[in-house]
């Protein structure tokens, strides 16, 4: 190749008919031979599109068995002319045309791979992580790839254009376990010590603020050592944001701009102002800190019924002695379930990590009438009552459930999604966003009975809500802030304690001694002795913003080389054993 | 604070006199307090600027003493209205106004700083790494992380508009050792193996082309585990680069479209096209692969000349059977120069990594007499024969060094650096990019005599000198390019090896058994089977872009939270040591 002269014109997605006749040169891979006596076709393929060269048996003989000997995936360079085709195809951007192939090089060439290259593909998943530079190939694959850079250029852009300092905090930092296990790094320089990988770079960002950097942002690797349980990542990417001289409103306002104006960016969705509903609310009515609004069906408490507090059903009238709360769900439209279907709803239920007894249920049929499986406790007035209580119509079913609150509202939660997905309740078209606000500051630790933290230790708390710190901390509401997109946490933040008597009582609430406070946090209880400024922000998971974006069902779909469920990367083999040379380098031992 | 106000209407640094009259509410940090008896002023500062707020005793006594009381750093809140100054301050862009204060509130408050948060700080450089919170406070330290900031992002619209994709690569890796140490990881879920911190996402960029990406790139961090000398951060960002179906000239120039883009972007400088110096030609005239051109003084080959050849000092008379060459630089006006001074010079190239015995001198007084240090050996004619070859003029020192050509190349290339620092050679404002191109593909290592790579394995070979691949490999230039600005190299990349036998040859010629290349590089090799395009790259180093753009010293003065050269945060005080709880899990000890 000629140093001057350029392999390509032309990428293989733009010619269409407006280049008839030019001279063109294009490169791409293989995707199919079609040989038909005297002409051979062959669709050669990169990332932004397929085009078609046309080879003539008549014209040139040694060139068009050059083309019939093609293999799949072989890389191949096409000089011609651009001509019209005369079997256009409609689908495609460049269907218009083809190239009347003049000269041909095979650049490369392949044997044949262990799965198609198309959408709809043949490979498994694992033998699609094996190849991933095959699987990349998949338009739809190095589509989402494409997105994912615009979704973090649009993200970028709007926070530049609002003051916003883009950050790089380090990677190699200090151990400080929250929530999450460290990953470590031996230091080979100081032996026995070691870096951690920041689980995310909460504290360095609020430092930035304490030095006065006003607005930051990043866009961030972190890491943590969990147990991969379904849709997680050892290695995960958040854009990270703070900001100085702010309210909860102020931020939320911010980052609802910022959502609003992806949406726009990617989607072209004009979306309206996103709601907001309180922790408490949310949990009340769906069971949930992260609600899928697509579809309606609340939880509708029922306890305060007569047909319920005057009802001999033993489980409702032990209900009120065993702190057992009554309510109820409107499944819309399936009072014609099988029996085999309502008993899998109550199987559901009865999981172990839901737990509840059974489910009570009332159908209300098409002709009007009223059936519940409790109907020896249950006469028409009573019935009656329950259906106007719950609003339901002809035709739908009502599950009613009785049992400890917790449990009935995380049970009836579960049971709402679970429902839509077996009923197709959810629009795949429809958006639903809305902010999670008011969480609680504190929670009690089931196994222990301490009081943790439900966010991190470095929530405000509730303007509203100082009073209860010392007297009743658990009443305490958080500066506490998540958006939830379909059914799932795209964003959490909150307002930042800014104060060092106030982090210190919260740390002191939270069981730290005063050791151990210093040797995980000193350097931050320090910094903001010299003055913190009032600060808060939050964290976008970017790859469960692109997943959404791009209707991939898993975060996997959208990193280019992502780790399987035991965290293994398996194009690369890792992690992997290392030369024992390394090792001592390093002044470690395996156990 | 009320949920619906605002902290503030304005920053630091915006309100001026059409801002008069406005009713304003800014906050920042007090950076000085000055009390004239009646009137007094506060300074207070964000990273946009300085406001001064004014205070009046006797309109306000109680705000006026409150404002009196203010300590240095306190964050403050101030409400009032903008006002014309009687004493302006030209020298800021708020000079003109100051703000009459009706409201003060103290937003917290502040001990006194270890140091003065000014540019001309009193604080050394570790104390400021302990407290980096304070430091960044310090105006010239945050616009320097706003400009790096502004170079990513012009970096990134400059790739953008040319179709390039930002993609994230992982970064627990598999540990490929090459050149530099692995960081490594412990695999807690797979006790006994390590993930590794990438050197530099190499590999997988190459598979992302082979996966059909066409353009990537990406603002990453790398990791070496090497000992800190000079410059170096254990953990650096690179902007990574790769296109398919590109020759070195493609390469070259979209990069040095990048180059002039950032530098119009942040400097405002239209830079010229950039010189293309080969290898050879550096170490000739410069002894470096990274020469600073701001100022001249080649290397000049004197060999040749009857004045050497058939002198009889022994030095040039056994040079040729001792393989030795005889070069010289010119020191221009440095005919001055005192005994102390040459004698600096001449112990300056005597140190053992430069190795030379010593200088021979000839001075070209202003009075046109030219005087050596050899003058036994040296009469007019011979002298004035070296001096028209190295064009020396009055007021001229020219140096001699006659030793193995590799040491006088070192030797006069770094006394050229030297002098320029020494003598002031280097104009600020100058910038000087180049080239270099035609790298060696390999060399000799020095201490095994075995053929070892000179960039990385990846590298493909210059196209003219394929034939030399087996007979001569040492002969063989690479297709491999650094661009280097002011003599620091800022970029380094190559043309790829994207054919598999190839790869395989250069993996033998290099010494790598069947059985250590497939446990290397096996997915990379067996990815090449599949249709590898031709390829290539580079990546540039962005803290090194960011410290020369910026006129910073060093990188840590570019970075927010850098590491000092032992490879410690000073300020989290990592690595440090960690829970032995946290050991086990990760099954590792220490020795």
């Amino acid at each position: 190749m000629n140093a001057s002269t350029h392999y390509r014109t032309h990428n293989c997605g733009e010619l269409t008919e407006k280049d008839i006749d030019k001279e063109v040169i294009i490169c791409g891979w293989v995707a199919k031979v079609r040989d038909f006596g005297g002409l051979t076709f062959v669709d050669i393929r990169d990332r932004y599109g397929i085009t078609q060269l046309a080879f003539n048996i008549e014209t040139n003989e040694a060139l068009c068995l050059k083309a019939r000997g093609l293999g799949r995936e072989y890389v191949v360079q096409a000089k011609g002319k651009v001509i019209e085709r005369s079997n256009k195809n409609k689908n495609i951007a460049t269907g218009d045309i083809e190239i009347e192939v003049n000269d041909l090089q095979i650049l490369n060439e392949s044997i044949t791979p262990p799965f198609t290259i198309e959408n709809d593909t043949d490979g498994g998943e694992e033998l699609r992580m094996k190849y991933r530079y095959l699987d990349i190939r998949r338009p739809i694959l190095n589509e989402r790839l494409v997105t994912r850079a615009k979704v973090i250029k649009a993200m970028r852009a709007y926070l530049d254009e609002r003051n916003f300092t883009e950050i790089e905090t380090p990677v190699l930092i200090k151990s400080t376990p929250e929530g999450a296990r460290d990953f470590l790094v031996p230091s080979r320089m100081q032996p026995g010590n070691f870096y951690a990988l920041p689980q995310s770079p909460q504290i360095l960002k609020q430092l930035l603020m304490v030095a006065g950097m006003d607005r930051y942002y990043q866009v961030v690797k972190c890491y943590r050592d969990e147990d991969f349980r379904g849709d997680r990542q050892p290695e995960f990417t958040q854009l990270d944001c703070e900001m100085s001289f702010v309210n909860q409103e102020d931020v939320l306002q911010t980052f609802e701009g910022l959502t609003k104006y992806v949406f726009k960016e990617i989607k072209n969705i004009d979306l309206p102002d996103i709601i907001r509903l309180p922790y408490a609310d949310a949990i009340k009515y769906y069971g949930s800190d992260k609600p899928d609004l697509r579809f309606d069906c609340k939880i509708i408490d029922i306890d305060a019924l007569d047909a319920i507090k005057n009802n001999t059903f033993p489980l409702f009238q032990n209900a009120s002695s065993a702190k057992h709360i009554v309510a109820a769900i409107v499944a819309k439209g399936c009072v014609a379930m099988s029996r085999k279907q309502t008993d899998e709803l109550v199987d559901y239920v009865k999981m172990p990590n839901r737990g509840l007894s059974g489910l009570i249920q009332v159908k209300v049929n098409e002709d009007g009438t009223i059936k519940s499986t409790i109907d020896k406790f249950m006469n028409e007035v009573q019935l009656q009552e329950i259906v106007q209580a719950v609003q339901a119509e002809k035709g739908d079913l009502i599950l009613i459930a009785v049992e400890k609150e917790s449990k009935v509202r995380k049970a009836l939660g579960d049971l709402r999604l679970e429902l839509a997905k077996k009923q197709n309740w959810i629009d795949k078209d429809k958006w639903s966003l809305l902010w999670i606000v008011d969480f609680p500051l504190f929670e009690l630790d089931e196994e222990t009975g301490a009081i943790i933290f439900v966010h991190h230790p470095f929530c405000n708390i509730h303007p509203d809500d100082v009073a209860y710190f010392d007297s009743d901390p658990l009443k305490c509401r958080a500066q506490q802030y998540d958006l939830v997109i379909n059914g799932a946490e795209c964003l959490s933040g909150s307002i930042r304690i800014h104060n060092k008597e106030l982090q210190d009582k919260v740390f002191q609430k939270l069981g730290f001694s005063e050791a151990e406070k210093d040797e995980r946090f000193g350097f931050m209880v320090n910094a903001f002795q010299y003055g913190a400024p009032p600060h808060g922000g939050c964290a976008f998971g970017v790859d469960r913003w692109v997943a959404l974006l791009t209707g991939a069902d898993v975060i996997r779909d959208v990193i280019a080389f992502p780790k399987n469920n035991s965290g293994r990367d398996l194009m690369m083999d890792a992690p992997s054993v290392v030369d024992p040379k390394q090792l001592k380098e390093l002044g470690i031992n395996i156990q």
